[in-house]
């Protein structure tokens, strides 16, 4: 809504905006709102949880308390994987996740969140907002009366927690591992029995070896839950997991009414959280590893190039599978496709050039 | 100010403030400030003046144009190298353009931008986000009666345009290659002669012999140079500007004189331009590297490793001599080395195999 069509509805005269010389007193007339956050995090989950509560405040501080929300965050309002749905029909006006939790919903929104083999966090923003993927996730998230915006990124994850050797992928078969999402569906190609066993149960099931084998995050958030005391080898990289991304979704209807300028606030926070939260990751990621391997003594390993090599050759047949499932996954994955292979080409020259001969680097080689 | 010191500067009385029930009008009194910025960059520049022009309109939006910047590009108000000192004393109220072009005025400003064999894109922005970097610069920039903002970066650059092969480091000596900063001083060290030719002789200088070599920023600026109409090797990678930042620069007293809702607007629509200019980079380079290497043929060669190695060790003293030369520098480049370490540990074992082992790229291989 226009502030000018606002003020016509709230019945205030033009009267009121008393415009003045510049550096004078100008006054806006503007609604106040008060919205619910809820989250898939689970309450002080560092940085994702952190990151719903900072955008929240900082909405607050840019519009001078005109649009207020508070923040819930897994099970306190809404459970973690009700979030969708919640916003979708408007029992509250936004939530924060990430995409590929919503598979089920159309199995295309996987490829706004991780893509195994895809793009890391500097590709995926590349994508979202120099490329088509942010206008790709908008079509889809409209279909459920939903706004879709980048809450940032995870970096690159870890391979996981191992009780056993990864020599070759035939070590894959029989394996009992926790591994959700596309991820999950290369390993069972390869005989592996995937489990989802929710966080609360994957120490427990580790120690009593249930599963031989787990992937969560980074060294940040499996350094809290613990995995180094029960698993022996913490592999990299998370092929299957490259720059996963959270993000932040309004209802669309909660989202229009807002005026122009509340929504560009709205945005723009979103925008400035996308920042924070890799620089978070980054840095947290970085002390974490450093305890780890210092002070647990934790035995990095890294997957052999050959089973790296063949999880990509099966990753690409999960990817046609999935992304023909559904009309906006086929667009979705070729716009994809075109986008890595441009940016990857200079990524080759550029970055990757970068981390081997530039970059200080190789806590391995300590 | 606060909104409330504001009021009653303005003399306008408290009821005026006509708060609401939820959801109701409330009206919000806010002063209006016209303000100019002054770039470094020539009209027209993709990407960098585009910024600063983004920058400006996503503020205007933000703040309902209670807070309106005109833009001029270098030359149109103030000479490209004259903006710092025009924000700096007041003349207007802020400016865009890059740490290291100030280096006369503090050496250690140069760490804000780019340090050669220093941090990439992402790890910039999680020291300034995520650790002291803002701080650091907040604390130089003061004396200067100035308020810096991270812009964005321009990514990896390129090494560079050459006419004659780097097969080692004695291949430097006696060369004549326009290459300004810190990566300067480097090659100075090796026995080239370096030049500071400003951007619009470059291209005649290298087609005459006067330079044999040029470093600009990467293939999509470099495209627009011609640059490969007049040299024979594009080298790889940019050693010397591994994550060139450029920045948003504030009058400290026209900054604070913004009511604070003002203030955080200034904040956050910087942050989102951040994160804005690395993604036109990413992807504007892809398209542009795509173009050289496939429409105009130009041959891609990496500096050999042994030659990195070298420039590596020489980049040391260089950095160690500067940093000495202010109390700043040395606790900016201690900080700087710090956090280079940390993360650098993080990255080998994350991005470093993301690249290696994960990502599509190698447009040499073609």
């Amino acid at each position: 809504m226009e502030r000018r069509d606002f003020l016509k509805k709230a019945g205030i005269g033009a009267a009121v905006i008393a415009t003045s010389t510049l550096g004078g007193p100008y006054v806006i007339a503007s609604p106040k709102f008060q919205w619910k956050m809820v989250t898939t995090w689970p309450p002080k989950m560092p940085v994702l949880q952190d990151g719903a509560e900072r955008l929240a405040k900082r909405i607050e501080e840019l519009s001078e308390e005109r649009l207020k929300i508070q923040v819930y965050a897994a099970g306190e309002l809404v459970p973690a994987m009700g979030i969708f749905d919640a916003v979708s029909q408007g029992t509250v006006e936004c939530g924060m996740g990430a995409a590929y939790y919503w598979a089920g919903k159309n199995p295309a929104f996987q490829w706004f969140s991780a893509v195994p083999f895809g793009l890391n966090a500097q590709g995926m923003a590349a994508w979202f907002h120099a490329g088509n993927g942010l206008k790709l996730w908008e079509e889809g998230y409209k279909a459920f009366n939903l706004i879709p915006r980048p809450a940032g990124s995870t970096g690159v994850q870890m391979g996981g927690w191992f009780n056993k050797k990864i020599n070759s992928v035939e070590d894959f078969k029989g394996l009992k591992m926790r591994i959700p999402g596309l991820g999950g569906k290369v390993l069972a190609k390869l005989g592996t029995t995937v489990t989802l066993t929710p966080g609360g149960e994957i120490f427990t099931n580790l120690e009593r070896g249930v599963i031989d084998a787990t992937e969560w995050v980074g060294p940040l958030h499996d350094l809290r839950m613990g995995f180094h005391k029960v698993a022996k080898y913490y592999y990299y990289p998370g092929w299957h997991e490259p720059g996963t991304y959270a993000e932040f979704m309004f209802n669309k209807k909660a989202y229009e009414s807002l005026p122009k300028d509340l929504q560009a606030i709205v945005d723009a926070a979103c925008a400035e959280m996308e920042g924070w939260l890799l620089a978070q990751f980054e840095s947290q990621n970085g002390q974490a590893l450093e305890e780890l391997v210092t002070k647990h003594n934790v035995q990095l390993l890294k997957f052999p190039d050959d089973v790296l090599k063949k999880l990509k050759e099966i990753n690409q047949e999960v990817l046609e599978e999935e992304a023909k499932k559904d009309p906006l996954g086929i667009k979705v994955n070729e716009d994809f496709k075109k986008f890595q292979k441009l940016i990857g080409s200079w990524g080759a020259i550029s970055e990757m050039a970068y981390y081997n001969q530039i970059a200080v680097g190789g806590i391995q080689s300590k």
